[in-house]
């Protein structure tokens, strides 16, 4: 049971969070804290947090738990300033996209990665933001990957499985590094490709038109192409040696697949679509 | 009201359209025509259509409604295969994503695009094939594109038009060629982006895992990379032009969007995550 819950960014998933945490009876307070002033007065009308302070430091003292919920470009920041602040026995995690810079992150600010940090990420999310969008169903059978480090105390760990545990959602465990490389193809690259796809029909000159007749195909890509940009911005900047991978490995699929088109060589087309599609049936991802 | 329509081709888009039709009452008698004998003996016992013949020739024999649902590679074979077969008063029709490749078929075999031809793409489908996965409402509300030549009589429009209004489709209509580049930008350059995500991380080492953590936004691209391979290498080989055409454009982006990357310039990112969020606002495609 969770006394006092600091959430640092109220939007689409700290709400959620917190939600889930409240339905389930497993959080007593919630004291929010967002650079936002509205977000944190609507967030209060909603229910979803009980009290809010404006700065860091406020916000977490005396919290057992504290959760940073912000775009994951904030981290250093948000480090420094709660750091000192913080109550004796606090869980301290995180939700964060990315999670190598997380953790060094916070291993430059704190000296050492702190034993009571937990780094964790919740596979989970909508295309919009804000904390009007927050809803306590959003992790359910969901996945959320933590990532303790050398230096999580099994305590803290612990600590933060109960805590996802309350939300209903699959809890699973892999290094920051691995988590960051596994995220760079599933979701970071998809979500590039999305944005650039709609970024590509967006300059054209029969754009209006385009989007008028938008197939299914591209509906399910413009879906993705709608989510928070500065969040996806601090992913790109802080997963970059990933992604930059990711995008290269793709680009020359890419590449090889417009050369087979340019040939004609049905072929070699084919098997790429086959491929693809044997591999969706046999792993489908349900 | 049609009394015999030949049905060419009796997978999800032929089946869909025929079953549209008969809860419509507005088609009698519905004779199938497919490669695939056992897709035939299956769509009869479904009640789909209402006999079969293996041959185009004898399948479009006194029919007053004759409808292409093949793979659009195949079509210059199936106009050779029924001209000269067909009733008076016909209407031909297809249902092909790609336009100008059919129409050129059409003038190729028949001497000059003939006036009962109406060229037809429903803009509708799922990651689905086969007669099974046929439902009458899956044109309900879809985009239908019509692409009349010059040759097209008014008489074999109108009857086109009326056959689709049946299935609960908008119809529009729009030149082959713009048809073709349209459809270029909207369905087929997302599909292939899709199928070259999928097979990019099938070839990697780590592709079972990586299947497993698939994340929302993957999910939606493994969805659209399920659909019917031959179809989509048609598309590929007979939209070629219009597909290299915006691969290249998309490349060109992708690239910009890697070296805003690389150079670490938040600026840029967001910028182009930003055009793209907020045309998806505006020009909401639901």
């Amino acid at each position: 049971m969770i006394k006092r819950l600091a959430l640092i960014g109220v939007g689409l998933i700290g709400g959620s969070l917190v939600r889930a945490l409240k339905k389930a009876k497993y959080c007593d307070h919630v004291v929010g804290c967002d650079v936002d002033v509205s977000a944190l007065k609507r967030a209060q009308d909603l229910g979803v947090i009980d009290s809010y302070e404006q700065d860091p430091a406020l916000a977490v003292g005396g919290a057992d738990v504290v959760v940073i919920a912000t775009p994951v470009g904030t981290v250093t920041n948000i480090f420094q300033r709660i750091a000192g602040h913080l109550a004796k026995d606090v869980l301290l995690t995180d939700v964060g996209s990315v999670k190598v810079a997380v953790v060094e992150a916070a291993g430059k600010v704190f000296g050492e990665v702190p034993s009571f940090f937990v780094p964790g990420h919740p596979i989970a999310g909508t295309e919009y933001s804000g904390v009007d969008a927050s809803f306590a169903e959003l992790f359910l059978r969901r996945r959320v990957i933590l990532s303790p480090t050398s230096t999580t105390s099994q305590h803290a760990l612990t600590r933060a499985r109960e805590l996802w545990l309350h939300t209903g959602a699959d809890i699973m465990e892999m290094t920051a590094e691995h988590h960051d490389e596994v995220l760079a193809a599933t979701s970071h690259l998809p979500h590039l490709l999305a944005y650039t796809l709609v970024d590509t029909l967006v300059q054209m000159d029969a754009s209006e038109e385009i989007f008028r007749y938008a197939a299914g195909g591209f509906r399910d890509f413009t879906r993705i192409a709608a989510s928070h940009p500065i969040m996806w911005r601090d992913i790109c900047l802080t997963n970059r040696n990933a992604i930059l991978q990711m995008i290269t490995r793709y680009t020359e699929e890419l590449f090889k697949l417009q050369k087979a088109i340019e040939a004609g060589d049905g072929e070699k087309i084919t098997a790429v679509f086959c491929r693809a599609k044997a591999a969706r049936d046999r792993l489908r991802v349900e």
